[in-house]
């Protein structure tokens, strides 16, 4: 968790799974260091400079339009990025293979909500009251920062940069880096001051902090009275459809259902590219299950996962993840049910199957005070990168607190129905007002003094029954007559009744796993990167290995040399591909065929197909730089049958001959 | 045209594309009378009645939850609708054809920008100043009305239910409905005036009309400096985006590039439910040409198509829409040029494959009046629906406005590069000032004067030359001295030049296919739809007939009986139909397998597969109701060839033995 986070999900702790997925970005030290033994990020990239790394990667993400940051020729504002071609493709097949995944596979309702969203309902959710981030401005020039960050900077600096603290000093300063994560406002305020914390850009004193809502408000409809917020999450109009969905799923649960869309959350001061930004794409799963069942019946296909996971108690006495048993898990305890479980295992095959290294990946638990008080348990799927740890998906056991939010606020029951397996026996309140007796004593105030009597809750009924039965009778207020009446024993007869029930209504739990899909993108480009220099060593070659089914394109055809025919067959090559429904690109571009496919694999295509004569054509893989030849006719089918998954470069390999003008892209220039 | 929407259109020329395709529901009466010649909406559903029909439509689109009024347990507000889970799917299936059909097939590319746009932005492209609708308010509860829906509505019903009328007032009421889309804000407060019209709910006095902006303003940040808007439209992301995708093309031209996504329109006060929406999916084309060159490769491949074209004579003459050959028309200059025509073409093609009658579908170019001044041509498909001819897509060719519109705020030149065939000769102004006469002269001025002159454009420098070759010297005002300076003739030479030059930059035509996504849904939804009443005639039968590629599942798994050997089977095709990617859901509820089978079409799904043994299954198709059987091996596969369009229904139907349990749902209940 990133320390900063923590004042928010504290004094919010109705809402933290946007929080989770989209809030955070560093690990606190004690994280970070356990980290570093698991698997150092310079592991997977040849690379033991996180910096330079993060500088090669980001030369190609901005160079090839993987990532533009929005409206740059109107100098944009920051924490806003748009998708260029490639990366909008990455994109789009995560989604796709998100959507085949998990809505396919358990056959989940999908449904899409708007984005603007009345106050009412983000009133209901603590989205209004509660989902801040602290603030401080600068007192001259207003110039406005996140708490947090001013006070971890400086411990940062001061760690890194001054030499002449004492010991006790920074070990005072590591320990408030770990705890910094749960100051409240007041808290952080007195380290300002305490450490004399200036505005950073102009050294002038800071205002005291206070809450910052993160939402984007805006007005609805032309008079102004109604508020309306851009939605911080996709969640709450899948809580707020429940009953729809219920009806439509036949009256079954569990059933989940899913939304993929924007969010916004309007960030004090945006860091880190597109890790942090206003606005990303959330997609949420919201699993609605009996609470008092959360067995799942395809459990046991994930129960032999092992992968590293990261317990509360480990993280409590100072050890690092470790690779468990999903299985052993749920059955300690450790992971505190099936259907939590089940969505952590899916999860992790999800991101493996992206291309996520899975030495780079841990399932870490929420901490006691990390978690809403509601909540049964919590795990966040967490990445590792060049920033540290970053979570990108949270997988969140509820219980009925949303359902129940909004149950309160609109009066609206969100329950499902059961019939009981044995009938329960239920004590009933019973209040029997005998009118024969109130109608003379209230004559036209009977009616007021019968609703009020029947109002009573349970408590207040058997007070008055007790008083009644001791007294004889008892002053009795009744609002709507503004005054106190006498009640005699005779008036009233209250008492429990036992009584056979056979079936009941109940507020289902939900269990929540919900994907940062902004995140994942970049944590996924990452986790493919690597850059080497060329056999001549004037320049880098950068490639990203990403999958054939999430790169920006399934392949490349090239023209071997600019020619009539050549370019005729090239055509003849890419309608079939497009026809078969295969992504692809044409460079016709007079440059020869190694700097063309060093730009291809700069991109992240996995194939190439050249074009160098009538008949027949050579496919290149873009990971082992081997090619194969194949007929004109077999082009578009062999991709085809790799696209589908139904064969792979190696059955490719042995199917066809090998194509020797194989060499360096360096060697080709 | 809706009427009240050319008001907006012509206070504000620079955008119209979102107008276009959002903001007009129902044709005006000239429109609507014609209409009734081509194509009755009564030929498609059997009912003469457009109202009985909507009502009879909207009970299953709500009832089967294709779509919910957002937020609706809140009470929500009005204008905003979720898509549950059917309209989701559809809405999801019409995109994924959009993409193969558009995006696919002519290699475009794809990009994300977000909602959140910094007011720069939208001042540059001229919605902040003129994206406006025509507002008035009861002066006594501040009650807000669209000042031209309130004249509509006056003479509609002036014209529907005052018998009393004139002859020569009718006809003046019917002709204001005609012009009034070409109503000024001033014209409307006249009108109000005129007829004395009062607030609809009150019958108190109106305010005089006003300009209100359509978009949802918000901040950006916490310091309140930066005002944002959410996007009216996806196309000026992809606008300022120009110089990337260009750069990403290789430098080539055409290319076009898409998105698709939300936009926002903060709309006065909605009517007629999902067609006139606060907030909605846009796919947007940009097609980058040269201007002077617009002709298509694949024109020729479009060329031959016949359908309902209703050009801009046609209208004003009072005639109708007419079977035109889409060739021709471009031939004969009807449609502005090939790529235009092109598009027009791939609209057709588009619409139709999902299922929309092309009967009921017709492109009406734009008036003179409609169109901005800039704009080339425009021509709108249109389908006609219970509601009159809708807008659904925007084709327009908007020559370099929007290029140069950005441009102009941002002084960053957003061109494309040409080598010119034959090197064209320019003459090219060349001031040197002589700077041993201006040394001594300026001494410490010199920079500045020399600054001065160099910057001259072309008048003012041959102004200069004419002045000092006529009276020797010249008084010239240097800006950085802020005075006057007397410019003699040997001070400066200044001359003009030919060049030839080889190459050269210019600003690309764009040509902007613009989809209202949710209006195609709709309309789609009114087109597939029909009702009729059971056998026994005690209850409505209804079908959506979409085709499988856009119906919300391609199939209902149903066991005949509740036993467990059917659970089991169904359990097994489930699962190869989802390993072939097949949506489709299971019914297992214990009714009548008629029964499953009305609700199964009354969702749209074509067909049913039913589990009566554990060796084969019955598959239905919902059109014919006719039914083959296939063994259980086959089920998946036979399914899979028709949702790839390797077989259709009528394949399958001559491959297998038919099923002879075939009877009519009611009959079977």
């Amino acid at each position: 968790m990133v320390a900063t986070e923590q004042p928010l999900r504290q004094s919010f702790p109705e809402k933290s799974s946007v929080v989770d997925v989209q809030g955070n970005t560093v690990e606190p030290l004690k994280v970070e260091k356990s980290s570093a033994v698991e698997s150092p990020l310079s592991s997977g990239n040849g690379s033991h400079n996180p910096e330079a790394f993060r500088q090669a990667l980001n030369k190609v993400l901005y160079g090839r339009s993987f990532y533009i940051p929005s409206f740059d020729i109107h100098r944009g504002v920051s924490g806003l990025f748009d998708y260029g071609p490639p990366g909008f493709n990455v994109k789009s097949n995560i989604l796709k293979l998100w959507r085949e995944h998990f809505v396919r596979e358990e056959k989940m309702l999908e449904i899409e909500c708007t984005c603007v969203t009345p106050e009412v309902v983000l009133k209901a959710s603590g989205h209004v009251d509660k989902f801040t981030d602290v603030m401080v401005k600068d007192v001259t020039t207003g110039a406005p920062y996140r708490a947090d960050h001013l006070v971890k900077d400086y411990c940062n600096e001061k760690l890194e940069k001054d030499v002449t603290i004492s010991a006790e000093k920074a070990a005072e300063l590591k320990d408030l880096l770990v705890v910094l994560e749960n100051f409240s406002i007041e808290d952080l305020g007195m380290k300002i001051k305490e450490y004399g914390i200036t505005a950073p850009d102009t050294k002038n004193p800071l205002s005291d902090p206070y809450p910052f809502n993160l939402m984007f408000k805006t007005s609805i409809g032309p008079s102004g009275q109604h508020t309306g917020y851009m939605r911080p999450e996709t969640a709450q109009g899948i809580f707020c459809n429940f009953n729809e969905l219920y009806r439509y799923n036949g009256k079954k649960l569990p059933f989940a259902a899913v939304q993929v869309g924007q969010a916004f959350r309007n960030e004090i001061s945006p860091r880190q590219g597109p890790l942090r930004v206003r606005e990303f794409t959330l997609a949420e799963i919201e699993h609605f299950v009996h609470p008092e069942n959360k067995s799942h019946p395809k459990f046991s296909r994930v129960a032999k996962l092992e992968f590293l996971m990261f317990p509360r108690e480990e993280q409590v006495s100072g050890q690092s993840a470790k690779k468990l048993c999903l299985g052993e898990a749920v059955a300690k305890g450790t992971v505190n049910n099936e259907t939590l479980g089940y969505f952590i295992g899916r999860v992790y095959l999800f991101l493996t199957r992206l291309g996520i290294d899975k030495d780079r990946l841990r399932f870490r638990q929420h901490l006691a005070n990390e978690m809403a008080h509601y909540a049964v348990d919590c795990w966040d799927a967490e990445i590792e990168t060049s920033y540290g740890w970053i979570e990108c998906v949270g997988i969140a056991d509820r219980a009925a607190y949303d359902l129940l939010a909004h149950s309160e606020k609109t009066g609206v029951a969100l329950v499902a129905e059961e019939k009981y397996a044995q009938p329960k026996e239920l004590e009933k309140l019973v209040i029997t007002p005998v009118t024969k007796e109130l109608g003379p004593a209230f004559k036209g105030n009977q009616k007021n003094v019968v609703e009020a009597l029947e109002a009573m809750n349970e408590e207040e009924a058997m007070k008055m029954k007790a008083t009644l039965e001791s007294k004889g009778e008892v002053e009795y207020y009744v609002c709507t007559l503004e005054k106190n009446v006498t009640i005699k024993k005779n008036m009233v007869s209250i008492s429990k009744e036992k009584k056979k029930v056979y079936q009941g209504s109940f507020t289902p739990s939900v269990i929540e796993p919900s994907f940062g899909i902004g995140r994942i993108v970049y944590c996924l480009c990452e986790h493919c990167f690597s850059t080497m220099p060329s056999k001549a060593g004037d320049e880098q070659l950068n490639v990203f290995r990403f999958p054939p089914l999430v790169a920006p394109k399934m392949c490349m055809v090239f023209p071997l040399v600019k020619n009539q025919q050549f370019e005729e067959t090239t055509r003849v090559i890419s309608e079939e591909l497009t026809s078969c429904r295969i992504d692809h690109d044409i460079d016709i571009k007079g440059i020869s065929i190694g700097k063309r496919y060093v730009k291809s694999d700069e991109l992240g295509v996995p194939f190439a197909i050249t074009v160098d004569s009538e008949t027949s054509v050579t496919i290149r893989e873009r990971d082992s730089k081997d090619q194969v030849r194949v007929s004109l006719k077999e082009a578009a089918s062999v991709l085809t049958s790799m696209a589908e998954e139904k064969m792979t470069w190696q059955d490719v390999w042995a199917s066809f001959p090998h194509h020797s003008s194989h060499s360096s892209p360096a060697a080709d220039e």
